[in-house]
């Protein structure tokens, strides 16, 4: 095996740190001379900006603290390639500095666009004969990559948000009775729910969990949501809901929009904002309610003190079989985990203790960039607010475990590549 | 001992529970035959809302389960007790209830406005003759209580606010350096800015730490500001700016205020909103820079998934002294923690590894009610935007240690207190 290359795009997670981790220390077993990191994803790539990654992870201190810490330790980018017949030149840098530096192989930890870069890289070598491979590793809190059970990220993004809403509902419940509150909480999810949906897995019987998530799966109703909160201030109880910051009108508006600025990414993704405000102000008007909001922002994606060890354990994996993948010849697909399904829970018996486990394949790139999974619609309540016991028995197990920080100070280490900052 | 009685007051913490823990300990071990909770705090009190906490603590694990649990598990209240000449009714029920379950110790725990109810209630037992005694347990994140050296509930407060603004900060490097981002991270802190100031323990040889931190403590000028931002955005660098939400103008206008709607709580303090949002529509407007808020919101005084294992040791222990000092015949006073500072601490030579303890004692209500204890001067840098390194010695001792939680199917364990939600 010649030298190979690894480069994070798109949002940072608590988890993307832990596929470099696992191809890194992969490639090193597959007798890689070289494991580079491109310096701020494909964008570092095309002006030569990569880093000698034994620098950094030849200590195995690191390589455990790399799984710790959050973000994009290389750095991303949000850099859209294009076609290859509207910009060759990048990619005559791109392979011209693959060449150069002998890497054979590239491995590129990202979402629905970071997909797209894999599949116009690999069509690109195959049609003009070139041999390097090229391979996509899921990387999104958003969990939206069809094919793949989940996403590497998800889980520990998952588990953070339920372990904060439940304990913003603890906080609100313990409030002054004669002033009641509805904390309102928006979580990211611009077209697919599953992070608000997760905030669901806060209910247990010392937790009454969300008492409404409006997710982007399905029209927001101004009407009925108000008609809900009447229904609260009515009771004159403390109430939590929950929102997706993509939540939209039948008619396609936004709730955000309703309030006023938006802008608009580098992929034409409209910059969602504080739509939390926009319902806190209405029912603040309308029906006089003493309201809160929060929105988690990017402490979602960055929590990395309360990741999932199932998911940095996957995210590891992940890196590790791209490596495995590419080292068979493969080139132009992504790693895609398949749930392992027990007797017990095809049976509905399921429960926490149930064996979870997800074995690992590779798919075809052509069928997942610039594709988005949504939650399935049997997996929504009838009123639109709420989740079923399925959305739990999928979520639940990619929550378990706990990464103990490496503590020092008093606050959590992180792996600093000094290149990418 | 006859019987005794524990209330939480103000905004809860992550830390407040385990004083009920401590005070209910001890109780326990001083032959009290019945420990009482007040639901919601005096208010609950005054209307005989009691619960009996051998019902849920006599158990072992629920005392351990109760050290981890966020938020007020007896529930909180905002209630100002009048002073006696205005509303006796109010200290006469009061008495009635202790008097008819033969409670004869009273334990608040809470910051400067419930240690105005314990200065009233004790004053009024003293003037009429009455033998219950009073002592007020310190809890506030704002850390703002006068002659202890600190507050429980402030260190695990100041541990997830640095943790996060840790994240925070290497969220916003790792991104698209084509793309530079200010973001602006909004603390709680009405006039006393500790917790702004706790962002700061995020700077080690691993992390920058916040390019500036705004506090009460000091005047807001607009104009400086603009220009620190303007030195950013002339560096094209990613920047991380952490704000209290008390800050203010030297005319006395407090920076939310620039943006709109203010309301007012019952202690006559006005309600902050959203500062962050202000300065980055401002910045966003005169420099056009790329900008992002964060508001901690309620999260940081609920994230007991990160608490201070030396302040939820302190905050147990505060209860216990609490007990002990009633025991002894005192009343009217606070407890408050004196720190035995080493040899080597005093002659400059601090690091993490100095012994750090505080001793138990208690002082006179009259001297603590309704006062605010201020960042000391000298402990912020002379441009006013950072602190010192006398600020870093005296709060890291205060973040050090971890509280594993109790979890199951994921997520912390909590224990519930079921009169109380």
């Amino acid at each position: 095996m010649n030298n190979v290359i690894i480069g994070q795009s798109g949002g940072p997670t608590a988890a993307i740190n832990a596929s470099v981790a696992g191809a890194y220390v992969r490639a090193k077993e597959l007798g890689a001379k070289k494991v580079f990191g491109m310096i701020h994803g494909i964008e570092g790539l095309i002006n030569g900006n990569i880093v000698d990654l034994d620098n950094y992870l030849s200590n195995p201190t690191n390589v455990e603290l790399l799984k710790r810490t959050p973000a994009s330790v290389l750095g991303t980018c949000r850099y859209k390639l294009p076609v290859a017949s509207q910009k060759e030149e990048d990619y005559i840098r791109i392979f011209d500095v693959l060449e150069k530096n002998d890497i054979d192989m590239l491995f590129y930890i990202g979402g629905n666009d970071s997909m797209d870069t894999i599949m116009q890289l690999s069509d690109y070598a195959k049609e003009k004969g070139k041999p390097q491979r090229f391979i996509g590793i899921p990387k999104t809190i958003d969990n939206d990559l069809p094919v793949t059970d989940h996403c590497p990220g998800f889980g520990s993004a998952a588990k953070y948000i339920a372990t904060s809403v439940k304990e913003l509902i603890r906080d609100n419940q313990a409030a002054d009775p004669r002033k009641p509150t509805v904390v309102i909480v928006e979580i990211m999810g611009r077209n697919a729910g599953w992070l608000a949906a997760a905030a669901s897995l806060s209910k247990s019987d010392d937790c009454s969990g969300p008492d409404a998530i409006y997710l982007p799966e399905r029209d927001f109703d101004m009407d009925k949501f108000i008609s809900r909160m009447k229904e609260f201030a009515d009771k004159g109880k403390p109430a939590l809901v929950v929102i997706s910051e993509g939540i939209k009108l039948s008619d396609g508006t936004y709730v955000c929009e309703l309030g006023g600025k938006v802008a608009t990414d580098a992929f034409g993704h409209k910059q969602m904002s504080a739509a939390c405000k926009v319902l806190a102000d209405k029912i603040s008007a309308e029906l006089g309610l003493r309201t809160r909001t929060v929105e988690l922002s990017t402490l979602q994606r960055a929590a990395s003190h309360m990741a999932s060890l199932t998911d940095i354990r996957e995210a590891y994996q992940c890196g590790y079989e791209a490596l495995n993948a590419a080292a068979a010849g493969e080139t132009g697909k992504m790693v895609v985990m398949k749930r392992t399904v027990s007797a017990e829970a095809a049976d509905g018996e399921w429960n926490s203790e149930v064996p979870y486990f997800c074995t690992y394949g590779t798919y075809d790139i052509h069928s997942i960039a610039n594709c988005e999974k949504m939650i399935p619609d049997e997996w929504i309540t009838a009123d639109g607010c709420g989740l079923t016991e399925q959305f739990d028995r999928y979520a639940r197990p990619l929550i378990f475990g706990e990464v103990m920080p490496i503590i020092a100070g008093g606050l959590p280490r992180h792996l600093v590549i000094a290149e990418a900052v």
